[in-house]
Protein backbone atom coordinates (compact mmCIF):
# COMPACT_ATOMS: atom_id res chain seq x y z
CA UNK A 1 0.00 0.00 0.00
CA UNK A 2 2.74 2.85 1.02
CA UNK A 3 4.20 4.12 -2.08
CA UNK A 4 7.95 5.63 -2.55
CA UNK A 5 6.67 9.07 -2.56
CA UNK A 6 9.09 12.20 -3.32
CA UNK A 7 8.59 15.36 -0.90
CA UNK A 8 7.71 17.65 -4.34
CA UNK A 9 4.92 14.70 -5.45
CA UNK A 10 3.19 14.70 -1.52
CA UNK A 11 3.15 18.53 -1.26
CA UNK A 12 1.68 18.64 -4.72
CA UNK A 13 -1.09 16.20 -3.47
CA UNK A 14 -1.40 18.13 -0.02
CA UNK A 15 -1.07 21.35 -1.71
CA UNK A 16 -4.16 19.98 -4.30
CA UNK A 17 -6.48 18.18 -1.88
CA UNK A 18 -6.32 22.12 -0.14
CA UNK A 19 -6.95 23.81 -2.95
CA UNK A 20 -10.08 21.74 -3.52
CA UNK A 21 -11.34 21.88 0.16
CA UNK A 22 -11.17 26.15 -0.63
CA UNK A 23 -13.03 25.83 -3.91
CA UNK A 24 -15.85 23.43 -2.72
CA UNK A 25 -16.42 25.42 0.44
CA UNK A 26 -16.26 28.85 -1.57
CA UNK A 27 -18.80 27.48 -4.08
CA UNK A 28 -21.03 26.25 -1.55
CA UNK A 29 -21.49 29.26 0.03
CA UNK A 30 -21.33 31.20 -3.66
CA UNK A 31 -24.46 28.65 -4.26
CA UNK A 32 -26.05 28.94 -1.17
CA UNK A 33 -26.13 32.77 -1.56
CA UNK A 34 -27.15 32.32 -5.10
CA UNK A 35 -30.50 30.37 -4.30
CA UNK A 36 -31.68 33.96 -2.85
CA UNK A 37 -31.32 35.62 -6.06
CA UNK A 38 -33.22 33.19 -8.11
CA UNK A 39 -37.39 32.51 -9.12
CA UNK A 40 -38.48 30.30 -6.48
CA UNK A 41 -38.64 27.66 -9.41
CA UNK A 42 -34.87 27.06 -9.16
CA UNK A 43 -34.30 27.66 -5.48
CA UNK A 44 -34.35 23.29 -4.85
CA UNK A 45 -31.78 23.38 -7.62
CA UNK A 46 -29.31 25.99 -5.94
CA UNK A 47 -30.04 24.02 -2.39
CA UNK A 48 -28.60 20.85 -3.81
CA UNK A 49 -25.53 22.74 -6.19
CA UNK A 50 -24.71 23.78 -3.12
CA UNK A 51 -24.96 20.30 -0.71
CA UNK A 52 -22.89 18.78 -3.41
CA UNK A 53 -20.31 21.16 -2.73
CA UNK A 54 -20.72 21.18 0.56
CA UNK A 55 -20.82 17.13 0.69
CA UNK A 56 -17.27 17.44 -1.33
CA UNK A 57 -15.93 19.71 0.93
CA UNK A 58 -16.92 17.14 3.44
CA UNK A 59 -14.71 14.65 2.26
CA UNK A 60 -11.90 16.39 0.70
CA UNK A 61 -11.34 17.71 4.37
CA UNK A 62 -11.41 13.97 5.53
CA UNK A 63 -9.35 12.88 2.46
CA UNK A 64 -6.74 15.48 3.29
CA UNK A 65 -6.54 14.55 7.17
CA UNK A 66 -5.63 10.47 5.76
CA UNK A 67 -3.36 11.96 3.15
CA UNK A 68 -1.34 13.83 6.71
CA UNK A 69 -1.73 10.38 8.51
CA UNK A 70 -0.64 8.41 6.07
CA UNK A 71 2.73 10.27 5.38
CA UNK A 72 5.18 11.91 7.60
CA UNK A 73 8.39 14.12 6.31
CA UNK A 74 11.39 13.07 8.08
CA UNK A 75 14.82 13.76 7.09
CA UNK A 76 13.90 15.46 3.95
CA UNK A 77 12.42 12.30 2.98
CA UNK A 78 8.38 11.18 2.65
CA UNK A 79 7.74 7.75 5.11
CA UNK A 80 4.72 5.86 5.02
CA UNK A 81 3.57 6.30 8.95
CA UNK A 82 1.51 2.81 8.54
CA UNK A 83 -1.86 4.28 8.65
CA UNK A 84 -3.65 3.57 5.09
CA UNK A 85 -4.38 6.50 3.00
CA UNK A 86 -8.34 6.12 3.00
CA UNK A 87 -8.92 6.78 -0.77
CA UNK A 88 -12.98 5.39 -0.26
CA UNK A 89 -14.38 8.61 0.99
CA UNK A 90 -13.96 9.24 -3.16
CA UNK A 91 -16.25 6.59 -3.38
CA UNK A 92 -18.71 7.54 -0.46
CA UNK A 93 -18.17 10.81 -1.56
CA UNK A 94 -19.48 9.46 -5.42
CA UNK A 95 -22.57 7.80 -4.06
CA UNK A 96 -24.29 10.82 -2.72
CA UNK A 97 -22.88 13.55 -5.31
CA UNK A 98 -23.11 12.01 -8.35
CA UNK A 99 -27.03 11.60 -8.34
CA UNK A 100 -27.69 14.58 -6.65
CA UNK A 101 -25.42 16.44 -9.94
CA UNK A 102 -27.75 15.01 -12.29
CA UNK A 103 -30.70 15.96 -10.23
CA UNK A 104 -29.93 19.70 -9.87
CA UNK A 105 -29.53 19.49 -13.72
CA UNK A 106 -32.95 17.92 -13.98
CA UNK A 107 -34.57 20.47 -11.53
CA UNK A 108 -33.06 23.69 -13.43
CA UNK A 109 -34.71 22.35 -17.11
CA UNK A 110 -37.85 22.74 -15.33
CA UNK A 111 -39.37 20.07 -16.67
CA UNK A 112 -43.18 18.83 -16.25
CA UNK A 113 -43.27 17.44 -12.69
CA UNK A 114 -44.03 13.96 -13.65
CA UNK A 115 -40.87 13.83 -15.92
CA UNK A 116 -39.17 15.35 -13.12
CA UNK A 117 -39.76 13.19 -10.75
CA UNK A 118 -39.45 9.99 -13.43
CA UNK A 119 -36.27 11.52 -14.96
CA UNK A 120 -34.11 12.60 -11.19
CA UNK A 121 -35.43 9.14 -10.17
CA UNK A 122 -33.63 7.05 -12.92
CA UNK A 123 -30.70 8.81 -13.52
CA UNK A 124 -30.34 9.19 -10.13
CA UNK A 125 -30.82 5.31 -9.22
CA UNK A 126 -28.03 5.13 -12.80
CA UNK A 127 -25.74 7.16 -11.16
CA UNK A 128 -25.46 5.57 -7.81
CA UNK A 129 -25.41 1.89 -9.42
CA UNK A 130 -22.67 3.14 -11.66
CA UNK A 131 -20.34 4.23 -8.29
CA UNK A 132 -21.32 1.27 -6.49
CA UNK A 133 -20.51 -1.45 -9.06
CA UNK A 134 -16.52 0.64 -9.72
CA UNK A 135 -16.38 0.23 -6.02
CA UNK A 136 -15.69 -3.78 -5.81
CA UNK A 137 -12.92 -3.04 -8.60
CA UNK A 138 -11.53 -0.47 -7.02
CA UNK A 139 -10.68 -2.10 -3.99
CA UNK A 140 -9.64 -5.48 -5.91
CA UNK A 141 -6.28 -6.67 -6.22
CA UNK A 142 -6.18 -8.71 -9.20
CA UNK A 143 -6.89 -6.85 -12.55
CA UNK A 144 -9.81 -10.01 -13.66
CA UNK A 145 -11.82 -8.29 -11.09
CA UNK A 146 -11.03 -4.87 -11.66
CA UNK A 147 -11.94 -5.21 -15.24
CA UNK A 148 -15.05 -6.89 -14.80
CA UNK A 149 -16.77 -4.09 -12.54
CA UNK A 150 -15.22 -1.59 -14.96
CA UNK A 151 -17.50 -3.02 -17.88
CA UNK A 152 -20.27 -3.60 -15.07
CA UNK A 153 -19.84 0.27 -14.25
CA UNK A 154 -19.91 1.40 -17.54
CA UNK A 155 -22.98 0.15 -18.31
CA UNK A 156 -24.74 2.80 -15.88
CA UNK A 157 -22.43 5.69 -17.38
CA UNK A 158 -23.24 4.50 -21.46
CA UNK A 159 -26.99 5.07 -19.95
CA UNK A 160 -26.66 8.07 -18.75
CA UNK A 161 -24.78 9.50 -21.29
CA UNK A 162 -27.33 8.63 -24.34
CA UNK A 163 -30.21 9.81 -21.45
CA UNK A 164 -28.49 13.22 -21.30
CA UNK A 165 -27.55 13.44 -25.12
CA UNK A 166 -31.11 11.89 -26.98
CA UNK A 167 -33.49 11.52 -24.18
CA UNK A 168 -33.08 14.94 -22.90
CA UNK A 169 -32.92 16.43 -26.55
CA UNK A 170 -36.47 17.55 -26.74
CA UNK A 171 -36.22 19.02 -23.09
CA UNK A 172 -33.30 21.26 -23.63
CA UNK A 173 -34.78 22.72 -27.03
CA UNK A 174 -37.25 23.81 -24.51
CA UNK A 175 -36.04 25.64 -22.87
CA UNK A 176 -35.58 29.53 -23.32
CA UNK A 177 -33.20 30.93 -25.76
CA UNK A 178 -31.50 32.40 -22.96
CA UNK A 179 -30.41 29.50 -21.04
CA UNK A 180 -30.47 26.67 -24.26
CA UNK A 181 -26.52 26.99 -24.94
CA UNK A 182 -25.72 26.88 -21.15
CA UNK A 183 -27.52 23.96 -20.86
CA UNK A 184 -25.57 22.24 -23.35
CA UNK A 185 -22.54 22.87 -22.16
CA UNK A 186 -23.89 21.83 -18.94
CA UNK A 187 -24.40 18.65 -20.71
CA UNK A 188 -21.18 18.81 -22.26
CA UNK A 189 -19.14 19.50 -19.18
CA UNK A 190 -21.21 16.84 -17.79
CA UNK A 191 -19.74 13.97 -19.60
CA UNK A 192 -16.50 15.11 -20.29
CA UNK A 193 -15.29 15.59 -16.68
CA UNK A 194 -16.81 12.23 -16.00
CA UNK A 195 -14.86 10.64 -18.86
CA UNK A 196 -11.93 11.28 -16.64
CA UNK A 197 -12.75 8.65 -13.57
CA UNK A 198 -12.88 5.71 -15.44
CA UNK A 199 -9.70 6.17 -17.61
CA UNK A 200 -7.99 6.63 -14.40
CA UNK A 201 -9.70 3.37 -13.20
CA UNK A 202 -7.67 2.09 -15.69
CA UNK A 203 -4.36 2.85 -14.44
CA UNK A 204 -3.63 -0.06 -12.66
CA UNK A 205 -4.71 -2.19 -15.26
CA UNK A 206 -2.36 -0.25 -18.06
CA UNK A 207 0.82 -0.69 -15.87
CA UNK A 208 0.89 2.77 -14.34
CA UNK A 209 1.27 2.19 -10.78
CA UNK A 210 3.75 3.96 -8.08
CA UNK A 211 4.37 7.37 -6.95
CA UNK A 212 3.83 9.17 -9.85
CA UNK A 213 0.59 7.14 -10.84
CA UNK A 214 -0.84 8.12 -7.32
CA UNK A 215 0.34 11.67 -7.38
CA UNK A 216 -1.34 11.78 -11.14
CA UNK A 217 -4.40 10.39 -9.90
CA UNK A 218 -5.52 12.08 -7.16
CA UNK A 219 -4.44 15.54 -8.80
CA UNK A 220 -6.17 14.52 -11.55
CA UNK A 221 -9.04 13.42 -9.50
CA UNK A 222 -9.26 16.51 -7.45
CA UNK A 223 -9.29 18.38 -10.74
CA UNK A 224 -11.86 16.48 -12.55
CA UNK A 225 -13.92 16.99 -9.33
CA UNK A 226 -13.74 21.09 -8.85
CA UNK A 227 -14.88 20.98 -13.02
CA UNK A 228 -17.72 18.33 -12.39
CA UNK A 229 -19.27 20.18 -9.16
CA UNK A 230 -18.11 23.72 -8.77
CA UNK A 231 -17.54 24.81 -12.28
CA UNK A 232 -20.22 22.61 -12.91
CA UNK A 233 -22.31 24.44 -10.45
CA UNK A 234 -21.73 28.02 -11.91
CA UNK A 235 -23.04 26.66 -15.33
CA UNK A 236 -26.48 26.08 -13.02
CA UNK A 237 -26.53 29.29 -11.34
CA UNK A 238 -26.36 30.75 -14.52
CA UNK A 239 -29.11 28.95 -16.07
CA UNK A 240 -31.24 29.56 -12.75
CA UNK A 241 -30.25 33.22 -13.23
CA UNK A 242 -31.04 33.54 -17.04
CA UNK A 243 -33.86 31.45 -16.99
CA UNK A 244 -35.47 33.39 -13.58
CA UNK A 245 -34.99 36.66 -15.62
CA UNK A 246 -36.42 35.52 -18.93
CA UNK A 247 -39.35 35.09 -16.70
CA UNK A 248 -39.60 38.43 -15.12
CA UNK A 249 -38.44 37.58 -11.59
CA UNK A 250 -37.06 39.79 -9.62
CA UNK A 251 -36.50 43.29 -9.22
CA UNK A 252 -34.57 44.56 -11.94
CA UNK A 253 -33.32 48.00 -10.59
CA UNK A 254 -31.64 49.29 -13.79
CA UNK A 255 -32.59 47.42 -16.90
CA UNK A 256 -32.68 43.99 -17.76
CA UNK A 257 -28.98 42.92 -17.12
CA UNK A 258 -29.44 43.64 -13.23
CA UNK A 259 -29.51 39.82 -12.24
CA UNK A 260 -27.27 38.63 -14.62
CA UNK A 261 -25.08 35.95 -14.10
CA UNK A 262 -21.46 35.62 -12.11
CA UNK B 1 -15.57 -6.65 24.09
CA UNK B 2 -12.98 -6.15 21.68
CA UNK B 3 -13.37 -8.00 18.29
CA UNK B 4 -11.28 -9.49 15.75
CA UNK B 5 -12.45 -7.29 12.72
CA UNK B 6 -10.49 -7.42 9.51
CA UNK B 7 -9.41 -4.26 8.17
CA UNK B 8 -11.87 -4.50 5.38
CA UNK B 9 -14.46 -4.73 7.84
CA UNK B 10 -13.35 -1.96 9.97
CA UNK B 11 -12.69 0.25 6.99
CA UNK B 12 -16.19 -0.39 5.21
CA UNK B 13 -17.27 0.43 9.19
CA UNK B 14 -16.13 3.39 8.84
CA UNK B 15 -16.73 4.24 5.22
CA UNK B 16 -20.46 4.26 6.21
CA UNK B 17 -20.09 6.46 9.42
CA UNK B 18 -18.70 8.57 7.76
CA UNK B 19 -21.41 8.44 4.67
CA UNK B 20 -24.20 8.35 7.48
CA UNK B 21 -21.89 12.32 8.80
CA UNK B 22 -22.59 13.21 5.23
CA UNK B 23 -25.85 12.53 4.23
CA UNK B 24 -27.54 13.78 8.24
CA UNK B 25 -25.44 16.67 7.28
CA UNK B 26 -26.33 17.49 4.09
CA UNK B 27 -30.07 16.54 4.49
CA UNK B 28 -30.46 19.23 7.62
CA UNK B 29 -29.01 22.32 5.34
CA UNK B 30 -31.48 20.65 2.55
CA UNK B 31 -34.74 20.63 5.13
CA UNK B 32 -33.74 24.24 6.84
CA UNK B 33 -33.54 25.66 3.34
CA UNK B 34 -36.96 23.75 2.35
CA UNK B 35 -38.72 25.58 5.72
CA UNK B 36 -38.33 28.97 3.71
CA UNK B 37 -40.04 27.41 0.49
CA UNK B 38 -43.22 25.47 2.27
CA UNK B 39 -46.41 27.43 3.73
CA UNK B 40 -46.26 28.76 7.19
CA UNK B 41 -48.23 25.57 8.20
CA UNK B 42 -45.22 23.50 7.77
CA UNK B 43 -42.88 25.51 9.14
CA UNK B 44 -42.20 23.57 12.02
CA UNK B 45 -42.52 20.44 10.68
CA UNK B 46 -39.51 20.97 8.36
CA UNK B 47 -37.43 22.63 11.30
CA UNK B 48 -38.09 19.16 13.16
CA UNK B 49 -37.16 17.02 10.39
CA UNK B 50 -33.86 19.00 9.95
CA UNK B 51 -33.17 18.72 13.75
CA UNK B 52 -33.27 14.76 13.73
CA UNK B 53 -30.96 14.79 11.10
CA UNK B 54 -28.87 17.13 12.73
CA UNK B 55 -29.27 15.72 16.15
CA UNK B 56 -28.23 12.46 14.11
CA UNK B 57 -25.30 14.54 12.58
CA UNK B 58 -23.60 15.06 15.95
CA UNK B 59 -23.97 11.44 17.17
CA UNK B 60 -22.34 10.10 13.96
CA UNK B 61 -19.96 12.22 14.15
CA UNK B 62 -19.13 11.02 17.93
CA UNK B 63 -19.79 7.05 16.97
CA UNK B 64 -17.09 7.94 13.92
CA UNK B 65 -14.89 9.23 16.53
CA UNK B 66 -15.44 6.63 18.84
CA UNK B 67 -15.36 3.77 16.52
CA UNK B 68 -11.54 5.06 15.77
CA UNK B 69 -10.33 5.60 19.20
CA UNK B 70 -11.53 1.46 19.90
CA UNK B 71 -9.32 0.28 17.05
CA UNK B 72 -5.87 1.03 15.35
CA UNK B 73 -4.45 -0.46 12.03
CA UNK B 74 -0.97 -1.61 12.76
CA UNK B 75 1.05 -4.28 10.76
CA UNK B 76 -1.70 -4.24 8.34
CA UNK B 77 -4.19 -5.57 10.76
CA UNK B 78 -6.98 -3.85 13.28
CA UNK B 79 -6.41 -3.89 17.10
CA UNK B 80 -8.21 -3.26 19.63
CA UNK B 81 -6.65 -0.29 21.73
CA UNK B 82 -8.82 -0.89 24.99
CA UNK B 83 -10.82 2.44 25.08
CA UNK B 84 -14.05 0.39 24.42
CA UNK B 85 -16.39 1.07 21.21
CA UNK B 86 -19.72 3.08 22.64
CA UNK B 87 -22.28 1.99 21.11
CA UNK B 88 -24.84 3.88 23.19
CA UNK B 89 -24.60 7.37 21.79
CA UNK B 90 -27.23 5.37 18.93
CA UNK B 91 -29.68 5.21 22.12
CA UNK B 92 -29.06 8.59 22.73
CA UNK B 93 -29.88 10.10 19.64
CA UNK B 94 -32.81 7.51 19.41
CA UNK B 95 -34.22 8.92 22.43
CA UNK B 96 -34.45 12.34 20.90
CA UNK B 97 -35.13 11.32 17.54
CA UNK B 98 -37.66 8.43 17.04
CA UNK B 99 -40.03 10.73 19.21
CA UNK B 100 -39.39 13.67 16.90
CA UNK B 101 -39.24 11.94 13.64
CA UNK B 102 -43.29 11.17 14.67
CA UNK B 103 -43.98 14.26 15.90
CA UNK B 104 -42.57 15.26 12.29
CA UNK B 105 -45.35 13.24 10.26
CA UNK B 106 -48.07 14.55 12.58
CA UNK B 107 -47.58 18.23 11.70
CA UNK B 108 -47.11 17.71 8.24
CA UNK B 109 -50.26 16.18 8.33
CA UNK B 110 -52.18 19.04 9.88
CA UNK B 111 -54.80 17.60 11.86
CA UNK B 112 -57.21 20.05 13.97
CA UNK B 113 -54.70 21.32 16.90
CA UNK B 114 -56.45 19.51 19.57
CA UNK B 115 -55.64 16.61 17.78
CA UNK B 116 -52.03 17.25 16.78
CA UNK B 117 -51.33 17.92 20.34
CA UNK B 118 -52.83 14.65 21.94
CA UNK B 119 -51.35 12.58 19.13
CA UNK B 120 -48.12 13.82 18.76
CA UNK B 121 -47.81 13.86 22.54
CA UNK B 122 -49.08 10.45 23.03
CA UNK B 123 -47.17 8.88 20.10
CA UNK B 124 -43.11 10.74 20.92
CA UNK B 125 -44.23 9.46 24.81
CA UNK B 126 -44.51 5.83 23.41
CA UNK B 127 -41.73 6.33 21.14
CA UNK B 128 -39.41 7.37 24.13
CA UNK B 129 -40.89 4.49 26.28
CA UNK B 130 -39.74 2.57 23.33
CA UNK B 131 -36.40 3.46 23.48
CA UNK B 132 -35.81 3.57 27.17
CA UNK B 133 -37.00 0.17 27.67
CA UNK B 134 -34.68 -1.27 24.98
CA UNK B 135 -31.52 0.30 26.80
CA UNK B 136 -31.73 -2.10 29.58
CA UNK B 137 -31.86 -5.06 27.15
CA UNK B 138 -28.89 -3.67 24.70
CA UNK B 139 -26.40 -3.48 27.76
CA UNK B 140 -27.10 -6.41 29.46
CA UNK B 141 -24.84 -9.42 29.23
CA UNK B 142 -27.08 -12.29 29.74
CA UNK B 143 -29.73 -13.39 27.33
CA UNK B 144 -33.20 -13.44 29.71
CA UNK B 145 -32.59 -9.87 30.13
CA UNK B 146 -32.30 -9.16 26.66
CA UNK B 147 -35.39 -10.89 25.65
CA UNK B 148 -37.17 -9.41 28.70
CA UNK B 149 -36.40 -5.97 27.50
CA UNK B 150 -37.03 -6.84 23.93
CA UNK B 151 -40.51 -7.99 25.00
CA UNK B 152 -41.27 -4.66 26.74
CA UNK B 153 -40.06 -2.45 24.28
CA UNK B 154 -41.78 -4.09 21.38
CA UNK B 155 -45.31 -3.23 23.43
CA UNK B 156 -45.09 0.80 22.42
CA UNK B 157 -43.34 -0.28 19.21
CA UNK B 158 -46.85 -2.55 18.70
CA UNK B 159 -49.06 0.14 20.02
CA UNK B 160 -46.94 2.86 17.64
CA UNK B 161 -47.63 0.78 14.74
CA UNK B 162 -51.43 0.71 15.45
CA UNK B 163 -51.85 4.20 16.15
CA UNK B 164 -50.03 4.85 12.79
CA UNK B 165 -51.80 2.15 10.43
CA UNK B 166 -55.59 2.09 12.14
CA UNK B 167 -55.80 5.13 14.55
CA UNK B 168 -54.30 7.98 11.69
CA UNK B 169 -56.41 6.15 9.08
CA UNK B 170 -58.97 8.64 8.78
CA UNK B 171 -56.45 11.77 9.02
CA UNK B 172 -54.48 10.58 5.92
CA UNK B 173 -57.75 9.97 3.99
CA UNK B 174 -58.62 13.75 4.62
CA UNK B 175 -55.18 14.67 3.23
CA UNK B 176 -55.07 16.28 -0.03
CA UNK B 177 -54.95 13.89 -3.29
CA UNK B 178 -51.74 15.43 -4.34
CA UNK B 179 -50.15 14.46 -1.02
CA UNK B 180 -51.93 11.48 -0.04
CA UNK B 181 -49.75 8.70 -1.55
CA UNK B 182 -46.72 10.12 -0.01
CA UNK B 183 -48.31 10.42 3.32
CA UNK B 184 -48.64 6.93 2.99
CA UNK B 185 -45.13 6.10 1.86
CA UNK B 186 -43.94 7.99 4.60
CA UNK B 187 -46.47 5.58 7.18
CA UNK B 188 -45.05 2.33 5.13
CA UNK B 189 -41.37 3.50 5.45
CA UNK B 190 -41.20 4.48 9.08
CA UNK B 191 -42.81 0.81 9.96
CA UNK B 192 -40.46 -0.87 7.25
CA UNK B 193 -37.49 0.80 8.40
CA UNK B 194 -38.14 0.73 12.32
CA UNK B 195 -38.14 -3.30 11.94
CA UNK B 196 -35.15 -3.43 11.09
CA UNK B 197 -33.84 -2.26 15.04
CA UNK B 198 -35.78 -4.42 16.97
CA UNK B 199 -34.25 -7.78 14.61
CA UNK B 200 -30.85 -6.46 14.69
CA UNK B 201 -31.31 -6.27 18.65
CA UNK B 202 -31.83 -10.31 18.56
CA UNK B 203 -28.70 -11.19 16.93
CA UNK B 204 -26.84 -11.90 20.45
CA UNK B 205 -29.30 -14.43 21.17
CA UNK B 206 -29.47 -15.84 17.82
CA UNK B 207 -25.76 -16.55 18.58
CA UNK B 208 -24.78 -13.76 15.90
CA UNK B 209 -22.48 -12.67 17.23
CA UNK B 210 -17.88 -11.71 16.37
CA UNK B 211 -17.18 -9.00 13.66
CA UNK B 212 -18.99 -10.02 10.78
CA UNK B 213 -22.72 -9.92 12.95
CA UNK B 214 -21.12 -6.45 14.52
CA UNK B 215 -19.56 -4.78 10.83
CA UNK B 216 -23.97 -6.09 9.80
CA UNK B 217 -24.85 -4.45 12.82
CA UNK B 218 -23.22 -1.14 12.33
CA UNK B 219 -23.32 -0.98 8.33
CA UNK B 220 -27.23 -1.68 9.32
CA UNK B 221 -28.15 0.43 12.22
CA UNK B 222 -26.32 3.33 9.52
CA UNK B 223 -28.42 2.56 6.89
CA UNK B 224 -31.56 2.16 8.82
CA UNK B 225 -30.85 5.57 10.19
CA UNK B 226 -30.19 7.08 6.88
CA UNK B 227 -33.33 6.02 5.34
CA UNK B 228 -36.05 6.43 8.48
CA UNK B 229 -34.32 9.51 9.19
CA UNK B 230 -32.79 11.65 5.69
CA UNK B 231 -35.16 9.35 3.22
CA UNK B 232 -38.15 9.96 5.44
CA UNK B 233 -37.21 13.56 5.78
CA UNK B 234 -37.70 14.12 1.99
CA UNK B 235 -40.78 12.52 1.99
CA UNK B 236 -42.14 15.32 4.55
CA UNK B 237 -40.50 18.14 2.76
CA UNK B 238 -42.32 16.81 -0.53
CA UNK B 239 -46.19 16.28 1.29
CA UNK B 240 -45.13 20.11 2.70
CA UNK B 241 -44.13 21.52 -0.76
CA UNK B 242 -47.47 19.68 -2.38
CA UNK B 243 -49.69 21.03 0.18
CA UNK B 244 -48.53 24.48 -0.02
CA UNK B 245 -49.10 24.05 -3.44
CA UNK B 246 -52.76 23.11 -3.15
CA UNK B 247 -53.24 24.97 -0.59
CA UNK B 248 -52.39 27.92 -3.08
CA UNK B 249 -49.16 29.09 -1.11
CA UNK B 250 -45.91 30.86 -2.53
CA UNK B 251 -45.36 32.84 -5.30
CA UNK B 252 -45.67 31.14 -8.60
CA UNK B 253 -44.09 32.91 -11.63
CA UNK B 254 -45.51 30.57 -14.99
CA UNK B 255 -47.15 27.62 -14.41
CA UNK B 256 -48.30 24.89 -11.23
CA UNK B 257 -44.66 23.43 -11.74
CA UNK B 258 -43.21 26.34 -10.14
CA UNK B 259 -42.27 24.40 -6.26
CA UNK B 260 -41.29 21.30 -7.31
CA UNK B 261 -39.79 18.86 -4.83
CA UNK B 262 -36.64 17.38 -5.02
Amino acid sequence: MPIELSVGQYNLVYNFLSFTIAVMGAATVFFWFGRNQVAPAYKTAMTITGLVTFIAFYHYFRIAESWDAAYTIADGAVQATGTPFNDAYRYVDWLLTVPLLLIELILVMRLPRAETVKTATRLGLLAALMIVLGYPGEVATDDATRWTFWVLSMIPFAWIVYELFIGLTNAVNKQPAEARGLVNAARYLTVGAWLFYPIVFLFPMLGLTGATAETFVQVGYSLADVVAKAVFGVLIYMIAMRKSEAEGYGPQPSGKTAKQGA
